[in-house]
């Protein structure tokens, strides 16, 4: 009966339930809620009761879905699309119109104002939240196996500890700029700051441009961000945390990238990579799409969007593109708000909104006309289809940039480009074989992956519910001070020992010369 | 017919044949083999051809073998058992003797010529066989997909260099230490150096050796090793190349730990964790293993084995273990050779050699009395079963020390034990139930992966082949000097600058106060 044995006695193998889990997430409001949303979803469908944190004033997070419950706060988001919108809108009428330099530093400078306010609506949620005792109780009577949060808003994070839950992130950002900076030794000699548009291989004066602007990020950080929460820290999560080892603290990073996708770089044992998890295999279209599509014959067809935050193109902008398009042999579906360029051709349909991965992933699409959000740039990489790239804010130029130094995008000047530039960038990217082929390795690497990116985010998820964390994938570095940490400490230790040897030496020998010569005058 | 058009344009996301690949094995001899064979056998299992390169004098590399072929070449491994054996012998007689300081300083200097030794026999095995023109162009002729090595001995990466073919490491060491120091980024604050006997967690005192036993290890390198290669890999790979590079340049990593067992720290895009890739479930015992098994009723088994490099113990030692063994009211099976103890108990099966990954996995074993071999504690920790550790030579106590400090285990001063002692200190991890529950807790974390170490191994091999490498998972770190990768010359520079700027400040504000004081002088 060896085998009852073995049966009984291996139960303790059976690492726990992970079915039926109960997690609490405090995602950020905008286009952050659409990858978010794809997580929830699945934590759904493998039987898990998701919470939803969300403001009353949320345009995103619905109340009600059949995904998730919400906890409604009677307070802003602090995500402000509308300012984002006409930013962007601003931003181009500038620089394509008079390019006056002064307008452009008063936009820039209404932007950096725009983040300070963020950061005090961020500050006041903490301390709504954190002080509204029977809300803290309700999280508290939940007893929630898991917080999943985007840190860039810290809320979650502040949250989980507070609660003393297993808390893991959604992530590309945090205030310290690319995920992996807060985290992961980042040697600046090859490892670019995001918004640098820089590469892994930079020359002398661009790694001097990299310190430079690392230096700049970790100025902001420590005189105007770190400072505002910090505090806050300190109250609800006791005197040994702060704001940046709160972060560290996390059990697990999911993070929103690959390494087919980014530069290569250090990373940590915690940090799981799910770049691309949104992405799926194109499902039919539409009938009149996919007529539209099949009338492209050989030729194909090039998809056109620029994202949410783009409202209206300057009417003079959208009338250069459309007469680029018009001269080309090939369809366009092009996603677009406002009046109806005069020199649209016949090859070009507007649409209002489309289904972009399944256009992306139809076999008759040639090329995609994007913004560069990490979205669209992923979908277009795992459809293996080259990007034509009018980058705008943010992360996108260097989203775009990750494509173009693999050969397989080409990025363009929104501010500058006319018909005949923009006509040449797209010919290119259709002509010359190069990129569709780049983008077509890039897309092979990409999914050849032992797990879906999707299925490895939730087994990590529900890993860390099985073991109550995942405290063993957690380095030491975020206990430590910084001068111990870089062992600081230890190296002005050893050169005092150092010196306390050569000092000594060197008056022994003094010495030593000195009772010689007295010994010797005598003698003399 | 869409769905046609899909299906005929989507071929190109085959990524290439992998079944049948083209393997050449640059193994290293002894103990490390064990380990190299299983991935051989897996190799096989899954259609590829393997070629493994083997020394004519290889006792553990069999020349004909069912899963691989082999290529003998006509000269010495390197690799010398009866050294090994011999010097752990002469350890324990003169430690558990006389303890006499000089014969152990002896016997130390001994084993630092074996290691020059062993360096001259690898430098030679590197121009034998780059110089036998015949040879190479045999090598060139089989056109190999991949080779696969252990980095201990660099002959494999130079050749898979040479030949310009995707190079596997399977591998724990490296001439730099631990794996990991050669590849990732180490903050000695929190990565003890091995043969440190540091954990993760260090006081000052204890990150001041580790400083100053990476710097010793350093030392070596850059005085006695690197010297002996860097030549060779120069000429071999030209000029850009060096000792270090050469490995860091390799496409994949299987490291043989995974961070259950290691202190978690940085690691690499490219460094792959299969960490317990050779522990399987138990197969069932041989009728009177058994019977034996059974006889032990409630009280269970125990299991000792101290691995193949030791000989005979002491007669003296195995008098004190055998009638602590005696004492207990387990049963014990022992893996021994040699005299038989008179104080054996009856309760002792003494066996030349044991089917061992069967017996931990039994449900009636109750703890492992080992020495820490790698292979050996990984399986003690798949099946769960706690630790007495008495360690030898090389890693085995720090491999100990992982998991005695997770609680699982306990390590014992096999120079100085005696009856008593041992005794003691077997009942506490058979009577303690920490022990066992923290064994179980770390076999259930290192169990529960999305995919098996072994297959997740497979399939990052099978991968390199159909990518032809894995470049894309390599950083640019390996390009740089040393002082580019550290950002040296930036800082200089950023240095100089602030310096210059400060000096012409100070120059023309003192030319300034000179030029109002002479006005001011004049004035008066």
């Amino acid at each position: 009966m060896w085998w009852f044995w073995m049966f009984t006695s291996l139960c303790w193998l059976y690492p726990g339930v992970a079915d039926g889990g109960n997690v609490l997430v405090f995602p950020v409001d905008g286009s952050h809620w659409i990858n978010m949303k794809v997580l929830i979803e699945e934590l759904h469908s493998h039987g898990h009761q998701v919470s939803v944190v969300r403001s009353s004033d949320s345009w995103y997070i619905k109340e009600t879905s059949p995904f998730y419950t919400t906890i409604t706060l009677d307070m802003a988001s602090g995500f402000d699309e509308d300012f984002l919108t006409a930013f962007v809108t601003e931003l181009l009428n500038i620089q394509r119109g008079e390019r006056s330099i002064w307008k452009r530093i008063k936009l820039e400078m209404e932007q950096i104002q725009a983040g300070f306010e963020m950061n005090e609506k961020s500050v006041e949620m903490i301390e709504m939240i954190m002080e509204n005792k029977e809300l803290i109780q309700s999280f508290q009577d939940a007893q929630y196996d898991l917080v999943l949060t985007d840190p860039v808003m810290p809320i979650g994070a502040i949250i989980a500890h507070y609660l003393k839950v297993p808390l893991v992130f959604n992530v590309r950002w945090t205030s310290h700029g690319e995920g992996h900076f807060a985290i992961a030794p980042s040697p600046l000699s090859y490892c670019p700051v995001v918004g640098s548009e820089l590469t892994d291989k930079m020359s002398f004066s661009e790694r001097v441009l990299n310190v430079f602007l690392f230096s700049f990020i970790q100025f902001q950080l420590s005189y105007f961000i770190e400072p505002s929460f910090d505090g806050l820290v300190k109250k609800y999560l006791g005197p040994e945390m702060n704001y940046l080892s709160m972060f560290q603290a996390a059990d697990l990073w999911l993070m929103r990238v690959d390494f087919v996708f980014e530069f290569p770089r250090p990373t940590m044992p915690n940090v799981i990579y799910m770049g691309g998890f949104q992405c799926k295999p194109a499902k039919p279209l539409p009938e009149h799409l996919e007529e539209f599509m099949q009338s492209s014959g050989e030729h194909g067809v090039i998809i056109m969007s620029l994202g949410t935050l783009i409202g209206e193109l300057p009417h003079e902008l959208s009338v250069e593109i459309a007469s680029a398009f018009a001269k080309l042999p090939q369809k366009v579906i092009w996603r677009y708000k406002g009046e109806r360029p005069a020199t649209l051709g016949n090859n070009t349909l507007l649409v209002e909104w489309m289904p972009q991965n399944d256009l992306l992933g139809h076999p008759k699409t040639r090329a995609f006309v994007a913004h560069g959000g990490t979205n669209g740039v992923q979908e277009a990489m795992y459809h293996g289809v080259p990007i034509v790239g009018l980058p705008l804010i943010f992360d996108q130029r260097d989203n775009l940039l990750r494509i173009e130094v693999r050969g397989a995008g080409k990025i363009m000047d929104v501010f500058t480009i006319n018909e005949g530039i923009f006509y040449e960038g797209v010919q290119a990217v259709l002509t010359e074989p190069s990129y569709r082929e780049n983008m077509q390795r890039l897309s092979r690497l990409h999914r050849d992956k032992p797990i879906a990116p999707l299925d490895n985010a939730l087994f990590w998820i529900e890993f860390v519910m099985r073991h109550k964390g995942a405290a063993h994938l957690r380095t030491q570095s975020y206990r430590m001070p910084w001068y111990s940490y870089h062992s600081v400490d230890v190296m002005l230790f050893l050169a005092a020992v150092v010196l306390t040897v050569m000092v000594t030496i060197f008056i022994s020998l003094k010495c030593l010369c000195s009772v010689c010569l007295k010994k010797k005058t005598k003698n003399d």
